[in-house]
């Protein structure tokens, strides 16, 4: 049909002569082919009547035969400012395709204020939706979100977002809708955004009986444009959603270390799926609460700088119960003490097999470029292994056992004016954790509280490491490390 | 026109009997109008004719008389996989809206793999390129830069690119192209991208003779797609292009710290023009060089957080001075070998001054949300005012002078084991820089070599601020932390 004059007068002669009215015409420059939009009723004749056309040509193989495709909806985006201004189609077919809608045809003249295109009829909510946020209509880029596990961190993370809305609306031009709250037992969403002031109760009031299955599936079916999944529990089942989240365009940020610590394929394929679908998965809050350690190795790591070394304090908990120990306060007390002040796990086992830190240097090593394993870390722990047999109420009944031999060895420390830190280490690739006695003049000694501190030796960073040291743990950072994570899929 | 049918009959009539091929044809739905691509040497002839067709709805108002739009190109982009793949049109018309090309009318057709856009015949060329990158031709995501100044800074960051490129290509799918390079001197440009291995030779033999407006006019000129400008100068000149750079829609990274220091109106509209154009201007390395300063407070007030106090040695020269000082070597020696090692500037007295230091207090604190201009820091300097009146020359006579005091209060300060630090505060909205004598205990004592370091005070890092330390100056690092802004301009 190239150069072939006429092709276009026959076509629409015979579709008026049959009244049949066209409200969509796009011919792009191959010529080869020629699309039109007909009303559902008027399809079969319209075919019917080009087929007869156009027999000869269709008989001769010039031109295939004529089909209809069904099942779509036409778009069309109307606004006197479209002329002329530049990256209207951009933001809108942007956002189309970010949010996975396939955009089966579309029309823009030269001399209009007017753009249309066609999509599936199953995606016309989310394409509504999607340039509300995005056309020139809304003057606000949305991000729409999922938080899941209203604990302290979760919990922190939603008043932190009621409060900032409106600043950053005014002063960023992004809006953060939370479209879906849960916690263990139950769920709630709306695509309209949930007012933050009472979420709990509103949870309790409202929220349907959840799973994760039935989680999985409403937010997948609820098919919203920029959406976030943000996962604030400590769940292997929510972790594993992950995977088809990602598939179906939807970013991860995890403060649940599970995912990005498990088996390295497994880390490795959520990184490739999100690069794939241009979402996110992040999670700088694994490693340090909100303190920026997981960016700043990426940062260096693309500029070309080489990880060799990374000694950090990374377990609040243990930081708080090697502070704590005293004369006065023997082993045993300081992790009651920390239970009590719930900065270990409720079984704080957790926290004295080095599994928690384990996790984190796993993920930071495999940030620096590692492939690391669990297993591949060397644990020297101060806890004899038997002791994580059995049940809670059994490790309570022993663990005063190893009062005595502590005190023995604090006494000793004390003289040599050292403290006991648990240190996190990477050095030549090889990962170990372990109990290490640093004097006055280690950067450790003066480590305070329930504070981290991760000390940075590379290529360029030599002599002197970059030190970046604050609260490890706690809800609010965590809940803002989050809230920058979300910022940076917004990108504004 | 709407519901009219046989109005497209009429067009296509009117034309093909004229013998007019018509190349693309866009009616979008609001039925309100057609576009027709047809040959510029046809397109008198076409409006002739449709005028006439038309003259009688013309006539009656019930149709505006054709008019033919010129100099237009139309670009067509075929390929197999387009249909049916989500986010083609949006890759596609994403980067064009970026890159400030204003689609004028587009064509994709429902069973097509081709889609059609037409551009004013001048953004033809910069088009192509859009797509070349941005589609599914190109797996790789282009950033095109511009480096000026190729100092130690820039030189670095040119090095690091040159062996990032293939990692980043493979790893991130990002292409980094240089696209230009400047010194105060020269320039050369080339749209393919250079080679980087031998920058310097290169642009001394192929670079032309260069200005500002020159940069300016062949940075704009090129009107290359997702460009940035990478300024690793110190020259108030090219701080001045950024306002031009940004309205061109090429995002900014500078290392000069000239314009975020500079009068607070200027600094904000800076901000706002790259927030309306979508693109961006990113300063990370001046404040701490590479370390994560900017990012971090960023991240802070964005997640609600109240920046209450900083405290910062921002100064590598003057600590290096202030850790040098001894019984054996005198300040005005201190100085001397600041200048020698290449720690301070070429003038030492712009570190003295505490110039260097004010500008970067500036930055922080607007970062952090108060709005501050450097008169407002309160100095307390430790060479008299006198001191920086005069030439050089004057200056390295007189400051010997001071030596015997420097000597006496440093004594004091040995006896009572204390360091001076010479520290930026920002506490309750206002500022200051002045020489402060910390003890053992304080974070600052042990702050070796050139090391920054600060202390971010927040409503949420109360107790324990959060602490970030290291390298705050030298060549690798602060290349380094312009090429993470540069990353996060890509965002992958």
């Amino acid at each position: 049909m190239v150069g072939v004059i006429g092709v276009n007068y026959r076509i629409f002669k015979a579709l008026a002569k049959n009244g049949i009215s066209v409200f969509l015409v796009s011919q792009a420059s191959s010529e080869n082919s020629t699309s039109i939009g007909v009303r559902n009723a008027d399809a079969d004749l319209a075919c019917e009547v080009l087929n007869e056309e156009f027999a000869k040509e269709i008989e001769m193989g010039e031109i295939s035969p004529i089909q209809a495709e069904k099942n779509l909806a036409t778009v069309a985006i109307v606004g006197e400012n479209m002329k002329h201004t530049p990256g209207i189609a951009g933001k809108l077919f942007g956002t189309l395709g970010r949010n996975g809608i396939n955009v089966i045809a579309c029309a823009q003249g030269a001399s209009e204020t007017n753009i249309s295109f066609v999509v599936d009829s199953k995606s016309l909510r989310k394409s509504l939706n999607v340039i509300h946020d995005s056309f020139f209509l809304s003057e606000y880029q949305v991000l729409n979100l999922f938080i899941c596990g209203i604990g302290t961190v979760g919990g922190s993370l939603i008043e932190q977002i009621h409060s900032q809305r409106q600043k950053l609306m005014q002063e960023n031009g992004l809006q953060l809708n939370v479209v879906g709250i849960a916690d263990a037992n139950k769920a709630m969403f709306s695509r309209e955004g949930f007012d933050l002031g009472r979420f709990r109760e509103e949870l309790q009031e409202k929220g349907k009986d959840s799973s994760l299955e039935t989680l999985r599936n409403e937010i997948i079916g609820m098919n919203i444009f920029n959406s976030v999944f943000v996962d604030c529990t400590a769940s292997a089942g929510v972790a594993s959603l992950y995977k088809d989240l990602l598939l179906h365009n939807v970013s991860v940020v995890a403060a649940n270390k599970i995912a990005a610590s498990s088996e390295y394929e497994n880390y490795r394929e959520l990184k490739q799926i999100a690069r794939q679908r241009g979402v996110k998965y992040l999670f700088e809050t694994n490693v340090g609460a909100g303190l920026p350690i997981i960016n700043t190795i990426n940062d260096l790591i693309h500029s070309g700088d080489k990880i060799l070394k990374i000694e950090a304090v990374l377990s609040g908990t243990l930081n708080y119960i090697f502070n704590k120990i005293s004369a006065d306060i023997p082993f045993s007390k300081t992790i009651k003490m920390a239970q009590e002040e719930r900065y270990s796990e409720p079984d704080p086992r957790i926290d004295l097999s080095g599994k928690d830190v384990i996790r984190k240097l796993v993920i930071l090593a495999r940030e620096a470029g590692y492939c690391l394993e669990q297993s591949d870390v060397e644990k020297n722990l101060f806890v004899p292994d038997d002791f994580f047999e059995g049940s809670l109420d059994d490790f309570w009944k022993k663990v005063p056992s190893l009062d005595a031999d502590f005190e023995a060895r604090r006494k000793v420390l004390e003289a040599e004016n050292k403290h006991w830190r648990f240190v996190a280490k990477l050095e030549n690739g090889k990962a170990s954790v372990g109990l290490q006695e640093v004097g006055a003049n280690h950067p450790f000694y003066g480590l305070e509280g329930s504070n981290n501190i991760i000390l940075l030796t590379t290529a360029r960073y030599k002599e002197y490491p970059m030190m970046i040291q604050g609260y490890g743990a706690g809800a609010g950072v965590t809940a803002a490390g989050g809230f920058a994570d979300i910022m940076s899929i917004a990108n504004v």
